[in-house]
């Protein structure tokens, strides 16, 4: 397992990322054309790839971009879509996902990265990894396109658990902020709490309640608190990080690919309902296209796990070669960057100021740079 | 108040709508106009115009259309946006809402419209109209853009309330398949669970137990449980009438909203961006006129209070000429069709067999016909 990760080779010490190659909708062939995508992106990218050897080994020596740079890592078993979580923490020793984390875990890699089944992978990060103290809940934080300049904001949890109390909501809003700023490169990001209206009176009581706890938080914890944000805000430029429980967030995100997906129906059928729209088309064709991508899902493809001892990135099931590309580029700038050692600092000086503070003390400004 | 219900016309008995006039956010111009384009499409409506009597005098006199169907009830205050609704239920008395839907209590008008505050809204239909028998939480219901064949589902609560128990999804799902039965002309609507997955393991409590019981409930409540759905599946056409709590109901509809308002931003900006784009935007122009048609929110505005003695219509806040049409269409089909009388019924026998499975005994077989 050593050959990606030797001193001796003559770059810079390559960035080592974990692939669990099997358990995505599309097979291992997906997953090995995105690898190649990235190969050629970054020139100092290694891969330790989990799954059947046999099988990765043909589709890994087809291509010449991956010449040196892949490491096999059989694994016999694959967790598959239909798997309850529960039982793969039971019984998930011996497949690929398993695999994969525990190479992050002994240190090998920098960030894991499967297109498999979430609640299995989180399942496993968690008794793998372990949560970062300080940290109840871990949480799924995924980009949202929005008309932010960087065209993105960052939203959580998007399905790591279906609740959170006050405390969680504050440590997603805590990690959140850190996400932003490595990811988005944002210096003081702003955050708000999903509800169901602005108005402080509106919504559940731990909404309330986390809402008092980030206005104290935001100077230590080096963000904007803007307040309660709606639906129809995500979308906008209005906000950086959006927090909420894990199943409202699941659900919107669900309801917004839903709905991008029905629009770009409708505008594909009338693009083709007769001679003339055709025509319109092939004149309209660089314009549709250039939509096409801005609106194109696969650009912002990749979950993070964020709350554990390892950096772990959900791809889409069924992510294709562009897809996993994109959730590979995520892996690679946030091990680069660091990522993971400063959002051990952070939530490690928001649980100080949440400590100082219960004590009725001041801030204790045990802050720890830009993390 | 009697001319525009008098018997003496020579028409059918019209069907009197009652319409609050301010509160919304373009003014009751917006809302008059409205009145006009549905004047043009149903020759037998009616109206009882709520507000200012100087100002909707003035609106009203201009407009042939309106000569003979308006009858002006004078309220000299208006409910803002910005009311709480705890207050206005205290001291809501004289204002057009408040007139607005006493005209219903009273018989005078089949239905309620108004584009105001819809926390307030609630608050005062609950006092004035009060629940139906069986009923703990009244719902709004929404049609959503999908691909059925009608073009729309139902989904229910869109945020009357902030929660639902296993109790109350139970009722909302009697309720919305009743509406699309009488909305969308469906014979046996397939309902489905809003979660955060479709496997039975997945989501909250409440939802389990509303599962279990809807299984059993579906033969005497005329209507298909399909199981739980995820937000991805609200656009398709796998599902009739989506059924969850009015704090994710909420959230998913300006999520979705917001959507589909960045994605025809994007449209709109690469189609203007530069000559070309401009010259294949005029080449298209057929073709996208008839997308933004098919995609035009204000086609399916209203959102229906359910389970109360009396149907009140609210319309987005932000409606203009066409959305306040497309509301008050929807009144006057619900008064039309007897609507309010059917789902009075379909509750009484949901609640009836809810009542007989509680005690053990087989269902009673006691349903009302094709409520």
């Amino acid at each position: 397992m050593a050959n990606g990760t030797t001193p001796e080779t003559k770059a810079a010490t390559p960035v080592v990322i974990s692939i669990d190659a099997m358990g995505g909708d599309r097979g291992p062939a997906a997953v090995v054309a995105g690898l190649v995508l990235s190969a050629e992106t970054f020139p100092d990218i290694a891969f330790l790839l989990h799954g059947n050897e046999v099988e990765l080994g043909k589709l890994v020596s087809r291509e010449p971009a991956l010449r040196g740079r892949v490491t096999l890592c059989h694994a016999e078993r694959v967790v598959t879509m239909h798997d309850k979580p529960a039982q793969v923490m039971r019984n998930g020793e011996g497949t690929s996902m398993w695999s994969c984390i525990e190479s992050v875990k002994r240190g090998d890699a920098a960030v894991a990265v499967s297109c498999g089944n979430t609640g299995a992978l989180m399942a496993l990060s968690l008794i793998r990894l372990r949560r970062l103290p300080g940290i109840n809940r871990p949480a799924i934080a995924s980009f949202w396109p929005s008309r932010n300049p960087t065209g993105f904001n960052v939203m959580l949890d998007m399905g790591a658990d279906i609740k959170a109390d006050a405390d969680d909501l504050v440590q997603f809003a805590t990690m959140g902020a850190s996400y932003a700023r490595n990811g988005l490169k944002l210096t003081r990001p702003r955050v708000g709490l999903l509800n169901v209206g602005t108005e402080e009176h509106k919504g559940r009581a731990e909404l309330k309640e986390a809402q008092e706890r980030l206005i104290a938080l935001q100077e230590v914890g080096d963000f904007e608190y803007v307040g309660f944000v709606e639906g129809s805000d995500i979308t906008t430029a209005s906000v950086d990080v959006i927090v909420t429980d894990g199943f409202t967030g699941n659900i919107a995100l669900k309801t917004g690919e839903g709905v991008a997906k029905l629009i770009a129906d409708v505008l594909r059928e009338e693009f083709t309902r007769s001679i003339w729209s055709k025509i319109a088309a092939a004149v309209a064709m660089g314009t549709l296209k250039r939509f096409q991508r801005r609106i194109d899902p696969r650009r912002a493809n990749g979950g993070v796990f964020l709350g554990l001892n390892g950096t772990v990135v959900k791809s889409h099931g069924s992510a294709d070669a562009t897809g996993v590309a994109a959730a590979v580029r995520l892996a690679y700038q946030l091990a680069k960057s660091g990522f993971l050692e400063r959002l051990a600092a952070r939530v490690a000086s928001a649980d100080q100021a949440g400590q100082d503070a219960a004590a009725r003390a001041a801030p204790s400004g045990a802050e720890g740079g830009t993390t």
